[in-house]
């Protein structure tokens, strides 16, 4: 089973390829896609779903997911990230993917084993859980740390018992 | 001068386009793209994204236009709306288009006349200025009224004169 782990935003989605096979899962590859500031709306967006469909076909994964959006405090931001998290989505429709939502709780949960994890504590679990792999930065982190937690959560595999099911 | 006015929301996204030369505008073409309530977000999504291209290559716009996203108070909605309008913009990054985006005070301002209009006095003017257009429904009509105030507002027709630039 492929699963693609994704982190949307405007200015930097991350993405992540896991393989997961019973209770084992390896490292496939992860990225991140930037979008110009400068550069009109439209354009990022298109930049975000075609940079996406291009991750699916040179990966195939079998499923995808997401955390589920964060509704900032801030109506622009959530505007901003809603628009680019719809676009990386229209992406993945276009395979027909199936795209799973997970709370940001839980993905830390299922990572490091307490939903109040920080970000320090997901990423150097992700080193012991992927050893090896070259994370190109923290959102590409983020996205390989769902695609663990939907790999977990999904019954694929079971990195620790931790009862949360 | 061919635009493209869209209205974009998750259950329904309306669009319709318009000729503009000079101070004359002519109706095109109008319709509305309906997503299934039942399918996954990810599918209604690429839906949008699919079907506004296929309008991008029927019509071949020069422009496009849309109103200002309006943040609900409900967050959920504002995200709905958010993420249907994401995947619609980054359709028309496809092509590289334009999209303006005007507040819908302007559009019915432009249309009408006044900012205050209510939806029966928009629909009211559209069929006086665009004679014989069959509007299939009133996101269509959102949206045409769209292409009109874009028309007007960027100087490529005058419908009135009311000194609001």
């Amino acid at each position: 089973m492929i699963i693609l782990g994704l982190d949307p935003s405007l200015s930097c989605t991350g993405w992540g390829v896991i393989r997961s096979e019973g209770s084992r899962i390896a490292h496939i590859a992860n990225g991140q896609i930037k979008t110009d500031a400068k550069a009109p709306m439209v354009e990022r967006l298109h930049h975000l779903h075609d940079a996406v469909r291009s991750v699916l076909i040179a990966h195939s994964p079998d499923r995808a997911a997401c955390e589920e959006v964060f509704v900032n405090k801030n109506p622009q931001s959530t505007l901003k990230l809603a628009q680019a998290r719809g676009s990386v989505l229209a992406g993945c429709g276009a395979n027909g993917l199936k795209v799973n939502e997970h709370s940001a709780r839980l993905v830390k949960k299922a990572v490091v084993g307490t939903g109040a994890a920080d970000k320090a504590q997901v990423q150097a679990m992700l080193k012991i859980l992927l050893p090896g792999a070259e994370i190109v930065g923290a959102d590409a982190a983020d996205a390989l740390a769902v695609a663990i937690a939907d790999a977990h959560l999904s019954g694929a595999m079971s990195i620790r018992k931790r009862g949360y099911r």
